[in-house]
């Protein structure tokens, strides 16, 4: 089983259309050491042909042209993508799905919080269910493994919330326990485990026993540091705040995760103000002497 | 006055991500004698610096990105993007509205019935309400010109129905007079007009008499022919059920603009399946041969 990473960037990509922070005007003028990376995009192939989405980023359409293994065929003029995988409902884990609204039949595997709010409070998604067995839309197991995409796939819950444009008594009907969640994918043949934990606030001692099961760790590598955001661009709300633990400083996610010996660990879900895009900074030499590695589009992970 | 066509193609975009038509397969593998097109989306930059977009394409993320004028300065870190007119309520018109989500003050104006779907019937779009006058939504006046973003435009309400996903009972609501219009754009100083059209399914003689208005014109060149889709891919609906006048046959935009010889006239919102993108095409002659030209990504027009 070959897991892709299609894109690695967090919301709105780097550079971010509207940012002009040293990371973005850097690599927008050609003297950045590093590389422009799309919205967090994970997808795999089975040895069917078919393959599976693990969310579905709005940098979608140039993902999947970047990527022959997901071209439709000649032959039956059909896209091989039959499953998405939903672990949020942000803009950035979403709006994707959209762009698979022409002509084809998918499975779309969500929540059912997440399900309610796409479908329900969500006209647009509408374009999804224009003929019969367009979309299925299909409640995962929260407790439980599952089989789908021919692989074993396990939700783990996360504190979290849902983000803010889901109304308040939308959040008071459906509580928030399954707003967040991580996936665990094996292949269904068995085999080693990929944890993927894009959004993670806090690291309890239970969360760290199930990543200490995983042999390979995609994992939440959105900010450095906890007001990374205030700093750079005056926004008032810490990177903890905003459901995302930082890299460094004391319990950030280096220290606390600094047990996990025996397993591939991988920052993803990278921010565009991150320091650790820059090869050159003494931030991305701290993940790499930790023994973690940084996500890049186009890499591959074999389980 | 510069306006700049970002994107040409209809949705989806060329090639599209499901299609293995003639014109996606040999695009892919290099055989294609023309070029890929991102989802159609235009814009123009005002003498203070500001800029305008007309619609926004799913691609707008690259469409930013690939034109200079268009990222944030280093030294005041905001994007010059200050406004947004929408012709349409259709996804490859609305989506990228959610990619300027981040931190951004900029006013969008639609018809009254597209601002109501967008922000009634889509929680999503409270991403660009998570701050005071982060998008100022406005609705553009219908009978009369009006003056934003440093240009003069005009409404023209076309005949035209709402997007599939829209509920019957809204549409029962809002009636359809403002479902699909085109956009009139001149430079405030006074100044040539160009007429936006992407989405016509007849052209009445009294649109043809506003055609004649204008200086330059971009118009529907969705598809070549009224059953393109059915023989390509096996969808019922053809092109005019779908709200595109076809360019070729009887009664065609093609024959029936036959009679406007003193503007420019540019074909736009080119659907991936339509010959006129293989520049060696009888069909792609046929047009040049008419007068006329096929809008490109990059294409700069001057008023």
């Amino acid at each position: 089983m070959r897991i892709r990473v299609l894109g690695s960037a967090a919301g709105g990509g780097f550079p971010q259309w509207n940012c002009a922070c040293s990371n973005c005007h850097r690599l927008r003028h050609g003297t950045f050491p590093g590389f422009p990376r799309t919205q967090t995009q994970l997808a795999w192939s089975c040895a069917s042909g078919d393959c599976s989405l693990v969310n579905a980023s709005p940098d979608l359409r140039a993902q999947i042209e970047g990527t022959p293994e997901f071209w439709p065929q000649a032959t039956n003029r059909r896209s091989p993508i039959r499953n998405v995988f939903l672990t949020g409902v942000e803009v950035d884990q979403t709006l994707g799905l959209l762009l698979l609204r022409e002509f084809h039949s998918f499975r779309i595997h969500t929540t059912p919080s997440v399900r309610k709010i796409l479908t329900e409070d969500n006209s647009l998604f509408g374009a999804l269910a224009r003929f019969t067995e367009q979309a299925s839309w299909i409640d995962m197991p929260l407790e439980e493994p599952f089989s789908a995409g021919e692989a074993i796939l396990q939700v783990l819950q996360l504190p979290g919330s849902f983000p803010g444009f889901v109304s308040p008594p939308r959040i008071a009907e459906l509580g928030s326990g399954d707003a967040v969640i991580g996936l665990c994918i094996s292949p269904d043949s068995g085999g080693p485990k990929l944890g993927f934990f894009p959004a993670v606030s806090c690291i309890s001692d239970t969360l760290l026993k199930e990543l200490e099961t995983c042999e390979v760790l995609l994992f939440d590598g959105t900010f450095w540091s906890d007001d990374e955001l205030a700093r750079i661009r005056g926004v008032s709300r810490t990177a903890r705040q905003l459901g995302h633990l930082p890299i460094g400083g004391p319990d950030g996610t280096l220290e606390r995760l600094a047990g996990l010996r025996h397993l591939r660990k991988i920052f993803i879900h990278i921010n565009n103000t991150n320091p650790i895009l820059d090869e050159e900074s003494a931030e991305h030499r701290a993940v790499c002497d930790s023994g973690w590695e940084v996500a890049w589009d186009g890499m591959e992970i074999r389980l």
